[in-house]
């Protein structure tokens, strides 16, 4: 391996490496891929006339998503964002708690703790994951709860810290051993953010299913796309039936008469959007296997580029490799953003992980542990293009 | 007219003028109806791979649905409750606020307002609109409120009564002139749940572009459906940006880099939606034509019969008609449920309006006025079969 000797010199490196496997014109960070049954599915919705929240194809989506995550009950939401919410509902998250997510996620997982009128509290996050930090979030713990009456308490702010909610970062599955762990230990529900991660395996068992409940999102740039979709997964009947119920205002059944029994939402994902995620579950092992090829032509791509390293799915696990990422080695931390503009000035979408949540004013006043393998990781860090399509030797 | 002897005599009747307008079979309540370039639109967009947030249908359909209803913008949104949600928070309302609303409406009205963190305030409805009884409502809060610092607080809870939410019942418009008086009296800010009234005017001007901003609705029973949708009106090019921004959360543009300067909302319609949107809006007043035909239709069907009468459009008021509706006079209103038996029964599916809102668990605690008004309304409407298909001579 040649020592690179500038920043420009391994920009060049970095874009060549991109064009070797993504072509040579240019390419979109992830695009997705429609190659099945997705006009049939839409006509015949459309023929039925029913398009919006009830209708066949919403129910078998669940099915087919039960079935295919190995989750004994799948929900379909409107969207992730109404997903994660829901999700944290029904582990029980209330006005004034707080919710342990990594600062290192999309804003949705912060904004679903708040819909619930909770507060967020940040942790760390390690490099073999991306996800959260097991070992350093058990001794931040260990020192800084106490438990009253089985919950979980925050000694510096008094309040209750109900969940737990580690985000699946760019589809790779966080240590989900340690963070079940974690949840017996200090009595804290564990709610997998698994927007990223459909098709992810940890142990073998599908991401989002260790949970009490998981969230998935099927938004137009994930590996399956419903236009705009999420969904719940859980293995627990009574909360399954709970989700479609507050999803769905809360109504209760009755031929006629317009009755409702709590707060509730309008979170059902519309019957349309559901005949096009029908279609797209049929094709999605084609685009894991795709989105796997891609990550090895990748690795090998990048693998004569000292100072630059392809993330390969972590230990145990089976990544749908959903964001392809790149890591560049501390000393060349300084040179992301001159990669991030070649790239992309050059016509190939590459973008930095999101900036960390604690940084943001609007979560200025959130409790957080040390950050500094976050901190680390958003240095580093650069998704590059990703799509399904790049992996099928188009 | 002849006098009806006994209950079942009437629903026998009721069912008769259903029928002779509706058909002999069977009818629902509302199906939409896709005539136009519903596929067309639909494949193009599949074809775009466009399906999510961003794409050329949800931008054409809010200017469209703009240029439609005169208001000088319109922000597309994922779905009604989404929307009155969005239109709250414009108008500024924050926890432990109160807002105005009618106890005669569907629960999203009520909900929005909870997810603001607030609490409805119920008031009383009139029977010449379906809408809130403007005299009714200036005397209580001329006794029950005062001004503190451009404020209107409630005397009992000394809370802030930040907006007040008319909701254009069935269509039918409320009575804007008199709700604009009281917005600006009290200082409450006018926010209109036009969730239902696409296409209504009051006075030449469409409903939903008198108040701050205004809701509207395109769920699948509604005139025009998206499968799911909704859409914020306003004539503040600032409050739309701001819509737009809270809605897609609150990113701020960047070509990589991902920062949000405040807790917002995953509130965007799909451009899928939308899709389906630009091609019912094309078709939107050959819909309404119909559905005005069948008002007529069913006004000379029920005009024969003693104890019932036919829901004509208010005064000075253009109504879309979207549910149309029967009123029994009050001596017959005990013949309610056996009418919404029979019809069913038969295959026409009929339903009373909404069980009234004070009247859920989960507002129980919530201030109301007397409502009277909304109590004998509630135990006298009836709607029947109001497809726009059904107007159009099928």
């Amino acid at each position: 391996m040649n020592p690179v000797r500038n920043p420009e010199e391994l920009a060049d490196k970095v874009l060549g490496a991109i064009k070797a496997v993504a072509g040579l014109d240019s390419a979109m960070l992830h695009e997705p891929t429609f190659q099945g049954n997705e006009w049939k599915y839409l006509k015949e919705c459309l023929d039925s006339t029913f398009v919006s929240s009830v209708g066949k194809f919403v129910d078998q989506f669940e099915v087919e998503l039960a079935s295919y995550t190995g989750a004994k009950y799948a929900v379909a939401m409107v969207n992730g964002s109404a997903a994660l919410h829901m999700a944290l509902l029904l582990a029980g998250v209330v006005r004034d708690d707080e919710v342990l997510i990594p600062a290192l996620t999309f804003v949705a997982t912060a904004n679903a703790v708040t819909y619930c009128g909770a507060i967020p509290h940040f942790v760390d996050s390690e490099k073999q994951t991306f996800g959260i930090d097991i070992d350093k979030l058990s001794a931040y713990l260990q020192a800084n709860t106490l438990q009253e009456g089985g919950n979980c308490i925050n000694r510096v702010t008094r309040r209750v810290i109900r969940a737990i909610a580690p985000m699946h970062v760019f589809g790779h599955p966080s240590n989900l051993e340690g963070l079940l762990k974690i949840s017996k230990d200090y009595n804290i529900a564990l709610v997998e953010d698994a927007a990223e991660s459909l098709g992810s395996q940890y142990c073998g068992r599908h991401t989002g299913t260790f949970g009490i409940v998981g969230a998935l999102s099927f938004n137009g740039n994930k590996t399956i796309t419903t236009g705009g979709g999420g969904a719940l997964l859980t293995n627990s009947l009574e909360l399954a039936r709970l989700a479609k119920h507050l999803s769905t205002t809360a109504k209760i059944p009755h031929q006629w008469e317009y009755s409702h029994d709590c707060v509730a939402f309008n979170y059902r994902m519309p019957n349309l959007n559901a005949a096009l995620g029908c279609a797209q579950l049929e094709i999605l092992p084609k685009l894991i296997e795709a989105k796997r090829k891609l990550a090895l032509e990748y690795r090998n791509s990048f693998s004569g580029i000292e100072g630059v390293s392809f993330k390969l799915e972590p230990e145990n696990c089976r990544s749908n490799y959903w964001l392809q990422t790149i890591i560049l080695d501390s000393k060349h931390a300084n040179t992301r953003d001159r990669i991030l503009e070649k790239t992309n000035q050059s016509g190939f979408m590459t973008r930095p992980v999101w900036n960390l949540l604690h940084k943001f004013k609007q979560f200025a006043n959130s409790p957080k542990m040390d950050l500094s393998g976050a901190i680390d990781l958003e240095k580093t860090l650069i998704n590059i293009p990703s799509s399904a399509h790049l992996g099928m030797g188009n």
